[in-house]
């Protein structure tokens, strides 16, 4: 297990189109910030393509390495959605029907819309638990500690509220961030003396470009509020007495 | 090598605020369409955290599996821009000025505006080849076949083109994308025949959501245009016969 925090999460992002740049993905952001709200930080992000031994032995190190994973992709119906799989045999469980998923989708579908293509979606590792989706019918999976969700950001996100009891995370993970009118280079002496007094806290500076003009955005992450106050008391101490202008707080 | 193409590229992303969701990564989508246009095809992006066990053995495990390596990210002057020294032990290379790097910035600062925090900047690989930033003055390097760029996307941006003539590339990878308001589960069985017929073309399926409509995406790569050309009529051969109808193609 990584030793970097106590739970920690990493994410599998499935699919040609994100590497090929077509595609923004946007899922990441969406999994890290709901793991974050659960206490759990994502250490790790690969994005991969869809190739069976390319994604087999992804997972295999991934839940090895890190208490959960994510995989977002290649769940649906088509030739180049081999997911569930790949999955299966990294796992080495076969790859089948699963009957509530089969049920679910019966359900779902119209009579006689039920074809091959969508059975397809329903075809898992053996004894795979169902992770329910509100807005689209076809489930996504989960075995061990890799949960299996499609590449639709849409979807994804309405299938991650019912998954939250599933999730063991610390307290939550709290940012807060200071915005800033001045250079990286002007406060980089000060910021670092305020990092070496609080290790704990992550303390991370992000020049920005904001109508037309520059600036500099800190963030301060902890799971300790109370950290999180004495550390931004010290950075306001040397905005303050190098006379910087505050553009925003959050 | 990989060999699942001739010529491609992997891209590290380093900084915490893409694993903590805070930020969206847009940098690999910029890097992907630029390499694509040169020949090159990203199979590998991985995101990781500013921690410096990690960043260089991701950077020595990517130099070696691909022909070119791109960073992102932790080359500014605070104290979590750990990128440049990591690189240099990645590379068993000491860390130190880099004399040209330093008249750049000497020259781009006002008297006296060029201190220490800025002075980090140049702090390089011993022998590492400047890439220029045309933006603000701190340039990127690049030793061997690792590309070492900043996070900030505009300026990432503006130091690609001056890259051009580093990169040897196949031919251009085109894309042609054909969108149809049909479902994925309709046209699975007669795209994978098309997949199997043209085993050297990439095609992918993507289900999108567009006012209000579903609709699928279909898109085709490879370096020859003929055979996507070949390909695309094909589909469009189901897509007739299935009296589906073309939202759009480019």
């Amino acid at each position: 297990m990584n030793k970097n925090s106590k739970f920690n999460a990493a994410i599998l992002i499935i699919g040609n189109e994100i590497l090929s740049g077509r595609t923004q993905d946007t899922n990441t952001s969406t999994i890290a910030k709901w793991l974050n709200s659960l206490g759990v930080k994502v250490e790790e992000v690969r994005v991969i393509p869809d190739v069976e031994k390319t994604i087999i032995s992804s997972v295999n190190l991934l839940r090895k390495n890190y208490n959960y994973v994510f995989t977002s992709g290649g769940i649906g119906p088509t030739h180049d959605d081999i997911t569930s799989e790949s999955i299966s045999k990294a796992f080495n469980l076969s790859y089948e029907k699963h009957e509530e998923g089969y049920k679910i989708l019966e359900a779902y579908y119209k009579p006689g819309e039920f074809n091959d293509g969508r059975q397809k979606m329903i075809w898992m590792p053996k004894g795979a638990k169902l992770i329910l989706n509100p807005t689209s019918g076809a489930p996504g999976f989960n075995v061990e500690n890799v949960f299996v969700l499609p590449g639709v950001p849409s979807i994804l996100k309405s299938m991650l509220g019912g998954l939250k009891n599933q999730i063991i995370g610390g307290k939550p993970i709290i940012s807060k961030t200071i915005s800033l009118r001045t250079f990286e280079s002007h406060i980089a002496d000060s910021l670092t003396n305020v990092q070496n007094k609080f290790q704990d806290v992550e303390i991370g500076s992000y020049p920005f470009f904001q109508a037309g003009k520059l600036g500099v955005s800190i963030v301060i992450r902890s799971d300790d509020p109370n950290e999180i106050d004495k550390c931004c008391y010290d950075i306001f101490d040397f905005v303050k007495s190098k006379n910087i202008e505050i553009v925003n707080r959050d």
